[in-house]
């Protein structure tokens, strides 16, 4: 028995030597990541998706590298440069942020990202499917930043428009659109800069596995003059956003692209917050949108209660039968390792559409949390639906 | 005598009491720079032209504020914020970063823009002339983004097209193009970003002092793949960029937007080092530009000596009567308080001009520097006698 055991403790030790040698030189193959600002070195991913940073701050006392809501605390070298590692991060795309002495601020070393409320640094975890996001030799699409005056809240707003690749040559041709949004503390930037929606798009229309659409992407955050707040409340989102959508962005659109205009050829979705406002959206205004995507998140977030059909959203899925005549698609999606209270609510809506037979697809992204590869995966996999 | 001494002192020492009175209370006017990142209150400028900056960093040293080659202490309080303000400085657009215990890092209140050779922060100088590049309620183009691949580089390459605001509705109509491009250290975002050349136009062409047109920006930085390197010599940047404006990017805008595809319609221009590379290639392909403008710069750069017409590029200003013939416009501009090798350097390409009989426009930006305001300016005048 003793030798039987011992033998197994050699195997253990064996095994857990192994590990750490593969998990030690093998990885020491840490390359810049594909989001750094031109020609700088610093930060690196390697294969095991650890993080490293540096930055010269010769007179700090300490500096930490800020990233998944941990501090790694850097080490200096004797010239006064600072570098560290994170423990392994997912696969997708992280914001993250360096802390000097005290003061949080963007890594010098990358571009920046509207998210968590402000403009900052994000990393690119390569991602084993990135194929499908890569940007490729395939026809481009255009993204077309446009700036319009919302009478509604009496201030300038900004969309992106995406327009596909054979939008200027068919010039006769006109398009179904998808209105995407993003979450909250995020802006009208995140869907073309993290999210890469027109990379995936690109790839879809060249492998005809999506029909080409146009996509409008606008800022979920809008206020009457009255009403003006710093951030919404992300458990009642919608507010004068639905207005600006129905009475201003949609007839701008109808009006400066060559849209298909009716329902049929409408789809709206949204990630997160942009969900749960894009649900309210289209169930309040099915006369304008067909399609839905909801991605980690639906209207009765953040609760994960049983919903009464009868009274959620006023009633609006009480007659299952008329909701699958409205709505062509009923999308959602969630990435597996999303904090509890997402799939829970998720859940909670989804057993409320069984019960209404109400028809819905439902995709988990595996591996993900409440993060950019989740939604890039989730507008993947929406967009082959759409449309068809 | 004695009392007229004393008589002059004391008028001497009230003026000096009441300036500086005028100038301390009544320039406490300080405001949230207009690129602030949203809800942002800090960096500040007031009415003076100083920048106050206001950063968190309880456990540091020191912190600075670095703009226009100085560096300002700034003082902690009793919470560990840091604030701090900068002498004056002049209208318009300056970048600038902090300095924290040695690290040069970007201030996390304002938004981000390329120049310098990195992402970094900016500040607005409110100009007293900001009306013409003001976001205002006139119909406004779109500025489009476009991915491509370059076979000439081997690399993907980006380039943001500015369309007019008629360009949709007006679909059979074809318009002329402006290609417009940046200076060292900056990239193909700096027209469209701080240089705000989509809000010139749409000013412009709301006053119908503009024709309506396309402006195709890209990146200046062009190199062969066995010659890449990180940065081009300013004293000769045109290379291999040439080679892609004429054999790549010109025939891919004709082919996707709809252009008047003639010289007569195609004019080029650039600030810096954009200029003297937009010089060389007119010159070299005065059967694809017809229009030319060079803000802050010229082919001779950085030399003030005399030109020599028979030798100077080749020899393509020998026969002046036949370049007054080929090009609509030669326009120069420059800015009133540039360092001197920028108007000795325009100068002596002038004179090089007049000795020749070759017709041109000088325009000088009163009181700005080598610096986006001139620039800004300098498309102003400019596009204003384009294609006309």
């Amino acid at each position: 028995m003793s030798r039987t055991i011992a033998y197994i403790v050699c195997l253990i030790a064996g095994m857990a030597y192994s590990i750490a040698r593969a998990e030690g030189p093998e990885k020491e193959d840490f390359r810049p990541s594909t989001v750094n600002q031109p020609g700088k070195e610093y930060p690196q991913v390697n294969s095991g998706g650890k993080v490293r940073v540096q930055v010269a701050a010769p007179d700090a006392k300490y500096v930490q590298l800020d990233i998944g809501g941990v501090k790694y605390d850097l080490t200096r070298d004797e010239t006064g440069v600072w570098s560290g590692e994170s423990a392994p991060q997912e696969e997708g795309f992280h914001y993250y942020q360096l802390n000097i002495d005290g003061a949080s601020v963007p890594d010098p070393g990358t571009r920046y990202f509207y998210g968590a409320g402000r403009w900052g640094s994000g990393i690119e975890i390569p991602a084993h499917d990135q194929d499908f996001y890569t940007l490729k030799n395939v026809p481009h699409g255009l993204v077309s930043e446009m700036n319009y005056y919302s009478d509604i809240t009496r201030k300038w707003r900004r969309c992106f428009v995406y327009t596909p690749p054979c939008y200027e040559a068919e010039a006769d041709k006109r398009y179904p659109v998808l209105y995407l949004q993003h979450g909250s503390f995020e802006d009208e930037t995140g869907w073309t800069g993290q999210g890469k929606a027109g990379l995936i798009l690109d790839n879809l229309i060249a492998e005809r596995k999506a029909r080409p659409m146009i996509i409008v992407m606008d800022n979920g955050y809008a206020f009457r003059p009255e009403e003006e707040q710093a951030v919404s409340d992300p458990t009642r989102p919608a507010m004068v956003f639905e207005e600006v959508m129905i009475n201003e962005i949609v007839p701008m659109i109808d009006r400066r692209f060559r849209t298909l205009n009716h329902r049929e050829s409408r789809a709206i979705a949204g990630l997160s917050m942009g969900a749960n406002q894009t649900m309210r959206i289209i169930m309040n205004n099915l006369d304008t949108f067909a399609w839905y995507g909801g991605f980690s998140g639906t209207a009765n977030y953040p609760s994960a209660a049983e919903i009464d059909a009868e009274t959620f959203l006023g009633g609006v899925f009480k007659e299952g039968d008329r909701i699958n005549g409205q709505i062509r698609a009923l999308w959602l999606g969630v990435g597996t390792t999303e904090p509890e209270v997402f799939p829970q609510s998720i859940g909670a809506f989804r057993n409320m559409l069984k019960r209404q037979g109400i028809d819905h697809t439902f995709y988990e992204s595996p591996g993900t949390a409440h993060e950019w590869l989740t939604w890039r995966r989730s507008l993947y996999q929406f967009a082959q639906l759409l449309f068809q």
